[in-house]
């Protein structure tokens, strides 16, 4: 059976919920590509750390030892921030690797420039998992969505500070015990700034952006406004006229011109943000003719983000494959 | 610029929407496609009815006529109920078309047969539109849950009932003024029984069945009970405990075992279905890496379906497309 070798950069959560995913789906990736699937290397930071990897995977520091194996056909990326994301994975494609990213920060800002140097290579780009982790949006937008034209994109692309939000509301928390509690679950990182302030929102909003409208709004231009000034007063009172306050995200393209917020809105129990509660994301799409359609779901953790990841990843085979079979 | 010549067998609302969509649609579909896409002929019953198609479309009662047209590529078919379409459209496959069809009665029953069938004459059936009208959930299960293994599914698949046990809870109506008036808005037929009955989720489930878990349960052995036998009293009682009556269709695997039913459920708050009302359609997956995912819309109407049919449209072409240029 052909081998398929693929290398792991970054070995947390979702770097390890990669590997752990194929490992045990592998005879269902055999049995839709009629291929091994083999993680051949993981780059690390750590060499010391513990780590459940096979023995004869290689596990290296060293990204030019990832490129150097030989016949590596498809990178995973689940580093964070910026750098050396952007390099590693411009390096990866010159040497015609495919690749499958879970970052967000890195690809909101060099995402079109990586596309646009994956078509000079003819190779491929999975990005499912930059945004709402296992809800399938991209892929929504990218293929089930071409012919329509989207005018407005809500969505909940944050699932701690929907949580806080929640919690809030629930069970009469405060802000600060709401973050503890999302602290303790894991749900939100020892400085969650980019969670409650709204910019991990941003940049998932800003890929969402390129995808569908082909380009992203000024960055200076979009408002983003965290959820840690709302009182328990506020959202008691809002609570009451059966109204909720929830973190959301939006992007309104009229005419030429693309406006993009994130902020806490009041939402009625008729809007369809309402009611998606707890670290759940959903994205709710106006489309000319397929209508208002919403997608909602877990948008983060291991296993929906690998779930992107690899449907990803077979997604890009198949693509190949049909086109070598026909060929 | 080449052409692409299609023809729609049926032009009720849904055909009619099809073509009206391919018109206003038709400098997106080239920017996309980079072709130009000509409906040349309509399938219709009664050649005396007004209906607006531009004079050089073959306007005609006779199927082979349809089938004689030079170079026809696709066959949009919106026609109602098992026969003839079933025959047609495998008359369509052998003459090498690609097929389009929104028809869930026919496909419930020879969708299997119909895709064994495309597969040897080497065309592809695009069936979106055969449930849920707009809401891309055969794309979705097909394409982005592959890895994915799917444990239950559980829809509100028929607008129609859905719109008349909405208005009689907010509105405590009564069933017979709630199906008027679902009547007066078009939602529902003169005959309402597919609807009100659970038949016609039930063929959309059976569709979602085969394609989910590669077989549909024994018919028989599904239990279909329809929403007629609510009373207010009974959607009140619930409401007043934070419960409502939907009706769900849900598809279960366990084991090779798979079991499936269309009931009325009492839902809490909590459930992904509780909230969805009006005349949008829902669909809760739950898989085993992604989670549970929920997707909503508009589940009938001209627009939403000639989507449905039109993004199929576009993936089929697409699907041709790179490999001709690749081979």
């Amino acid at each position: 059976m052909e081998v398929i070798k693929a290398a792991i950069l970054g070995f947390g959560t979702v770097g390890e919920g990669v590997y752990e995913a194929i490992q045990t789906h592998q005879q269902q990736l055999q049995n839709i590509l009629g291929v091994e699937v083999q993680i051949a290397g993981v780059l690390i930071q750590d060499l010391e750390k513990e780590r459940n990897i096979a023995d004869e995977v290689l596990v290296t520091t060293n990204f030019e030892d990832i490129l150097n194996i030989p016949d590596l056909q498809v990178v995973f990326e689940a580093i964070v921030g910026e750098d050396p994301s952007y390099s590693y994975l411009s390096q990866a494609i010159d040497k015609r690797c495919d690749i499958v990213t879970a970052n967000k920060v890195m690809f909101a800002t060099y995402g079109e420039k990586l596309i646009k140097k994956a078509q000079t290579q003819n190779v491929k780009i999975g990005y499912e998992a930059t945004v709402a982790g296992g809800v399938p949006i991209i892929r929504t937008l990218a293929q089930q969505l071409q012919v329509n034209k989207v005018g407005r994109i809500q969505a909940i692309l944050n699932g701690t500070s929907n949580f806080i939000l929640t919690e809030m509301r629930n069970k009469e928390l405060s802000f600060e015990n709401a973050l503890g509690i999302a602290q303790e679950l894991g749900y939100a990182e020892a400085d969650p700034t980019n969670d409650i302030g709204g910019f991990d929102a941003f940049y998932k909003l800003m890929i969402l952006s390129s995808l569908t409208f082909g380009e992203q709004p000024d960055w200076d231009e979009v408002k983003i406004e965290g959820i840690s000034a709302l009182s328990n007063d506020q959202l008691e009172e809002a609570n009451q006229n059966n109204f909720r306050y929830k973190h959301v995200a939006e992007l309104i393209k009229e005419g030429d011109n693309i406006s993009a917020s994130v902020s806490p809105v009041l939402t009625d129990a008729d809007h369809p943000l309402y009611n998606v509660e707890g670290v759940d994301n959903a994205v709710v799409i106006e489309a000319n003719l397929a209508g208002t359609l919403t997608i909602q779901g877990p948008g983060a953790g291991k296993k929906p983000t690998a779930s992107a990841m690899i449907e990803d990843f077979v997604h890009i085979i198949q693509s190949k494959k049909t086109s070598y079979a026909l060929s």
